[in-house]
């Protein structure tokens, strides 16, 4: 059903383009501090620019509803931040250098400064997100926090097992990844005062563009050039983490291979092994497994949109779907 | 003013006593998960008791009105979850090995771990503060989350300050502790429904008695023996935190002194150098004088207390504040 196009962001954020720049200055706003060092590494981080898929999506969410932009402004900034504290931690946790081609927090300062910034920025993501005096998105977002640090230690539980299933994978990038995502345009939504069916389409929406989004980001990790994008491959396997093409190999080898692949492992990949992997996976369809699972999601996530007349901001949610499945990075 | 008594906290605690063991239930209540990792860490966290004067503050801010204990116990809860997630993220900050005498969480399982279980506690007790729907209380909760974390990111920048002066010190301390203790008690006063300016006093009661908590918890780092209670002298000076004994002698002494001083810290202070410093400390007065700046603020918190009528709760506010001054621990 998802066809192949080219496509590139800026090209599917056309219909909410003229809103961006006013979230990326509440950013700032939000996260003005008198703080030296705290404004430094806020600065550094915010200098390299994300997708900004999270704003993106709550402006998605409004802009069903006719002049309601303005209010989700701060909540788009929000939700950015909020992002941003996990990432922050993300990188302490799995000790990364590089986020965005720039030195991680941990890395061009250390792990102390990261674990505060993250703190910081989660708690001005939180008091914004109060700002808006929205009880639903309020509460949306409470439960959506806790989800995605629950899915973010339940990933960290699971470092290191080879028996992970398919089962509990789903569920990891559901709470850390996906949640956060349907709750961005379902809190546009409410803003937009849609109506429950459409509040509720547009956060399925959300859920399973974010399953696809994270599906493709796990196959990235081992597809491309080595250096690429200052590219480290096979990098979460490198962490421990486990993800659905690898899940989906070791389903279908026999006992000795995959022993030869935890003990590889666990003896730290080298760039043969490595190449024997990706051969591995190759030879089994595994990605390609992976990739008919989050073309399955954006599927999903296109019939949510059914219900809603055509305009331009369907045609960009559509759009995104294919964005997610084909990007490279 | 203040006179030296001989105190126990369960004494200090009788009139809200039988509150206690429901907040700690609540505190339970709110941190369930099957999250098997999580319940774990939170399970070994909580067995071992502090202090409880988080929770104790804001149900002594409520007792003032009649019969609305129980509304405050959740707040009481919140709050106490929310100062364990900032102790857990201090303890990776400052590479902590014990927490009230068991392996901090850095230790027992790693720093990894430590940041992702206290933003679940941050998470949890921000969600159970917003169950209260007290708009005041949710609006000084949050500021003062705010607060704390710059305070604890000033300490951290200002780590090696020899030239540190005593005020960027009471900032750092008003921020990083006496503000939260403040918001406690304030909390429970507004769910008791004092008046403003009831309210206010008890804010301030809660301010200054954070600072004189502070100063006296940064003497007690220079005194006692090594090994009472699981205790290391001079840990924060180890770990670079210059406190108001040290700012105090440094600025008694001659440049040649403190020259000597900068080097034997920087280059590790050993069981020797740290003899010669406490009886330099001594010498020179240094903790008799920060001990004096702990009671001139324990004087300005009893002072706060004035408009009360007697009751039990106002004695044991006052007799908190013996407490603080005199404890060994």
């Amino acid at each position: 059903m998802i066809q192949k196009t080219s496509l590139d962001l800026k090209e599917i954020y056309q219909p909410i383009e003229a809103w961006l720049p006013k979230v990326e200055e509440r950013i700032y706003d939000i996260l003005s501090t008198p703080n030296e060092l705290s404004a430094e590494v806020i600065e550094h981080f915010f200098r390299a620019k994300g997708k900004f898929l999270r704003p993106a999506l709550t402006l998605f969410g409004v802009s069903f509803s006719s002049e309601r932009m303005e209010a989700a402004v701060v909540t788009a900034a929000a939700l950015e931040i909020f992002h941003s504290a996990t990432l922050i931690h993300d990188d302490i946790v799995d000790s990364a250098c590089l986020r965005r081609s720039l030195p991680t927090i941990n890395v061009k300062w250390d792990p102390q400064v990261a674990v505060l910034v993250g703190d910081y920025l989660h708690d001005r993501a939180i008091s914004a997100i109060f700002s808006t005096r929205n009880d639903r998105v309020i509460a949306a977002f409470l439960e959506t926090a806790g989800i995605v640090c629950d899915g973010e230690i339940l990933e960290l539980k699971e470092k290191n097992n080879f028996s992970l299933t398919e089962e509990t994978y789903f569920t990891i990038i559901e709470r850390k990844t996906a949640a956060l995502l349907g709750t961005c345009i379902e809190s546009g939504a409410i803003l937009g005062h849609l109506s429950s069916e459409e509040v509720i389409a547009l956060r399925r929406y959300g859920l399973y563009f974010g399953m696809a989004f994270q599906i493709v980001d796990d196959c990235l990790d081992f597809m491309g050039k080595e250096n690429e994008f200052g590219k480290t491959l096979g990098a979460d396997l490198k962490a421990g983490v486990l993800t659905l093409p690898l899940i989906r190999l070791i389903a279908l080898l026999d006992e000795p291979q995959k022993a030869e692949i935890f003990s590889q492992v666990k003896n730290g990949l080298g760039h043969s092994q490595l190449s024997d992997l990706l051969r591995l996976l190759e030879e089994y369809d595994a990605l390609s497994y992976a990739y008919d699972r989050a073309r399955e999601y954006a599927d999903r996530a296109q019939l949510e949109l059914t219900i809603f007349p055509d305009s331009p901001s369907r045609v960009s949610l559509e759009m995104l779907l294919h964005y997610v499945i084909e990007r490279h990075r």
